[in-house]
């Protein structure tokens, strides 16, 4: 199957699946305190800075839910974008299991603007009304979007003013930054970010993500906080090695480059098909699209992908570290096709 | 390193490293939608009976949290010996992420008996009272014991005679069914269980348990469970094949039978030492032993192990799937080197 | 002081308190067990049917918590106005206390429309999203107005149609029934709601509202799910006979009528006053205002008030069962005099 | 009725009724900003200290789950005896309400003992086990018993070694303090304690019990932990009027004094009865006996109690600030009747 549903439709980068099997050897203490993992820290505060604080986790949900969850307190409530993972995608883990509420805000373009704070936090310190601590973006957004690092350092900054942290979702944090030609850590801490959910698994992991504190001190005992939720990996060195494979050289940059690059052929592509249009701006490894539905349907069976509005018909083609230039010409010709003998 | 500290120390049995590169191949359905974690769950139907509902995880304690999770209410409550995983290794994640509150009973060897249940059933039907629902035990035990068939047929009668439901721990399962020379059905869902977490990453895999329902119905809701106890994996199949290849043949048996070989012989070796004492029986993979602290420090420093009881001095061997005889050897030479040089 | 700020502020109405000072002899059973609890209970069953199930709890976050808890599991939701109580005033309680998740939806008037639920079911039976379970909806709701019998009709049924609960929040459903000229039973079960907050205290009780499940079977396991939230009294009778006091004649529906007849004759006054504007329909006993902020502030310091809406100026306006015309009279003076002198 | 079973049998003291009566006048600010609650607040500084921060809350479950909830985080437990009514009779509301794990020790009398905590502290700062932060005990005790200054200052010390807190659950404190001849605070603030749950519904309010922080600094947020947990009375004044009246002169020591003296009697009654034998030291207001169990039915009918343990048929006497020396004639009377005739 080649598909543009997901970026989790992919496989393992074949490196990755190298560097599990070289882990493979020998025995090794567990739970984390074995060279690997070591290894994979060393790697995170080379990209973040040396007061970076990481801590591996298995996916994206338990990263976002113990970032916010470390950062609150019950009382406490997060201000999010209303198309963000943590509110429509995590089926109420936020709430359940950070035991924290959200506040949800609606976008444009899945970017939280500066201004959509203050609204939100006029009853501070009101004993009957939820107190906002956190500011949790995606960065890229699930709309495909990007958050320029002004755009980012200008949250930042109205979050710190009014006492409030950033979290940044980093899920495709590696698409964003190629986008933005940065490096991960200007498009997070030096653009004033307190705490990243890291994400490997879409950009050709096996399945690995990262907590990562930014600046000190650690919230006290998060230790505890990972192990209760069920996120404290026995056997760690085989997901440190997946941080590793991607972190050591340039292979997240790469992945996450091929992957934009393929979104980018697409999007141009798709352009010219008549009854196609591309919805909004292809900025990271996402296009979305509005097309005829019974084109979708057809071309859907052949390549799966999402629709992403079921009333209006807009659909999501994701891009991977795997698709190829071959995957795009093929799924555009079918596309191409499907339209022809529809409008015909 | 060679370690007799945990059966989580060793890697990945080469021919479960073998299935998740046989894995990685093209696109597949992301969460759990492809053909490895259909092949998976058939295995698993194989080995506990086709209404066997079950579902991968992360990890062991995920696997415990949602099994009792799954089966109570807030005001619900598990029993379990004192010495389980559940009450003392898992940072209070019964509590806080399932929500259920834990009547703890001692018991001699790690093994409750049936007429432990009654005086904490006193109050059932009290407002006041937590009410007892699931009863929670590991086989084979934290203390390296082994519930015969008939232990558990009994525990389970008593449970389900007073309306609770029986889960079984079963981080080392393989390791308890092979002791018994039983299926890994016979140990469970055919001597009476309800509930099974099932263990793989201690029997060669790189990390993934399953949570196993065994009878019908089906808990409901419990695909949101997972998803918001973070245990959803996004690319599933790499659990599946790692499963396919414990089930598939009899890898899991092979594994175990080593492992509990392995702990038989290092028991046999150490016995006959003047100074070291075996000091539970030895029925699964694990030797607890007394001897002198200063011989203990002196062989860990070479071949790592636990103490587990700091104020008696027992200390805990483990062995794995890629315990060698060599590796015994070295060791139970070592033991009696240092405990003739102590002597001496 | 004489206040128009909250009906919290009006004490206690005499007949309320005669009623405990006559529960107040010789021993009686604790926690409910008593006959006042019995024939407060027999009172609600009169005004609602004979499969109504009351509890009686200490006030309405407590009701709100535990009618919604009571009917959903973790990864279920509970639609509701982004004015609601649940919402905006209870420090996060139903997401930390009853672990559930809100879906917020914005209204004109407070008031939720049938046709807005739909858009928030589109991923009904995703594991991936919140599973939205209740609709909740307050009457009279925060903004003063009344759902009508047809509108609650007509949302219970989009509601049910949906597979969805509807839970009405009636803090001030006295004031909602009396402005509609109906039942307490006629604005809620049969109207098609499910489970219903009753609140007593703003209607004159000292302290005591009710969970009133309305259609059998009740949900199991509610007894020891007050308890656990710390809802269950032990002097119950106390509690009870408030709820006597209000029922047994028509206590309540006096208290009611009169504090909605004091709102509009305040709303009457009023609108006669050059500068004050009264920004919302008047059908409860809440009366909405927008006034020049010098005005509000110079008549608040007499006269208590809250600010509804910083950013508009909007005031809240609430009468209590103990307004009294001369209340209304003098308070209207002043405003009139602060009008005045200020367009001086 | 006249009964033995509980001291929550017996009804509000006229002084604290009269109190309410009085502060029934007139609007106040709601949710603790009126005067009435700022003099509770006061008398309560008189009694703890000035530094005490005072909340009231409705009941004692309510302030054991708030204390303990807010000095802990979610991986942190509370050590308390396993008869405490925190773990047996609270429906699990400390595991589910303040999401913190119970480690429970044995006890001969109900009383903890400092080394008893040293067992319970071999793994603090191993992220696999829950870390232990608070102690909680009660006094009196659920079994009748009164810590010494002494007892409680050595508890306190040794928490406070270890890095614990001491709370202490204070359901019956006056009884406690009056049994010692001691202040409030000798007993606790005085003797070390940190929290304090603090009753007054037993001794003779209608309902009402604070959380007392006995040092500075308050736990941040606190407001809104009481708020969320459905605590925060909307007509407090009511509730502070009760507390005014039980500390503003000595009705806390008179009522208490009256309800050991009581217990004190019967327990020298009843040690006459032949087939009567108390089983417990008598330290406060409660009496612990085994008799006949058919004297215990027979007398039950005429005045309630309860069985404490089925299986050996010890049954608790409970006396109140309103038992009298006749009802406890009678009451010996009807016992002794019953042994006569059973004995006969």
């Amino acid at each position: 199957m080649r598909a543009f549903a997901s970026d989790n439709y992919a496989g393992v980068h074949p490196e990755v699946l190298a560097a599990i099997a070289q882990a493979n050897t020998d025995h090794m203490v567990s739970y984390g305190a074995d060279p690997w993992t070591a290894r994979a820290e060393e790697l995170l505060r080379v990209q973040f800075g040396a007061t970076a604080q990481p801590w591996l986790v298995f996916n994206g949900t338990a990263a976002n839910v113990l970032s916010i969850g470390a950062l609150t307190r019950s009382w406490e409530a997060v201000i999010t974008p209303d198309s963000s993972h943590l509110h429509v995608d995590e089926a109420a883990a936020p709430e359940r299991m950070a035991g924290v509420k959200l506040l949800t805000v609606p976008t444009e373009d899945g970017r939280l603007a500066p201004e959509q704070l203050a609204p939100l936090l006029a009853r501070q310190g009101d004993e009957h009304a939820p107190q906002a601590r956190v500011v949790s973006i995606a960065n890229a957004t699930e709309l495909g979007t990007v958050y320029s690092l002004a755009q980012t350092r200008a949250l930042a900054d109205a979050a710190h003013e009014h006492g409030l942290l950033l979290h940044v979702d980093g899920s495709r944090l590696a698409n964003a930054a190629v986008a933005l030609g940065a490096s991960l850590a200007e498009v997070t801490v030096e653009a004033g970010a307190d705490v990243l959910s890291l994400g490997f698994t879409k950009n050709g992991a096996m399945g690995v993500e990262a907590v990562v504190f930014l600046h000190e001190p650690p919230p006290a005992g998060f230790a505890w906080l990972r192990k209760q939720h069920a996120q404290l990996s026995s056997k760690m060195r085989f997901m440190a090695a997946q941080v590793v494979a991607l972190l050591e050289g340039d292979l997240w940059a790469r992945s996450a480059a091929h992957a934009n690059a393929m979104a980018a052929l697409l999007a141009a592509e798709v352009s010219g098909i008549p009854g196609v249009r591309v919805s909004r701006p292809v900025q990271a490894n996402a296009v979305f699209a509005v097309l005829p539905r019974d084109v979708a349907d057809e071309v859907r069976a052949r390549f799966p992908f999402y629709t992403w509005d079921e009333r209006t018909g807009e659909v999501r083609w994701m891009c991977c570290w795997d698709t190829t230039e071959e995957d795009v010409h093929s799924f555009t010709g079918a596309l191409r096709d499907a339209c022809s003998a529809t409008a015909g």
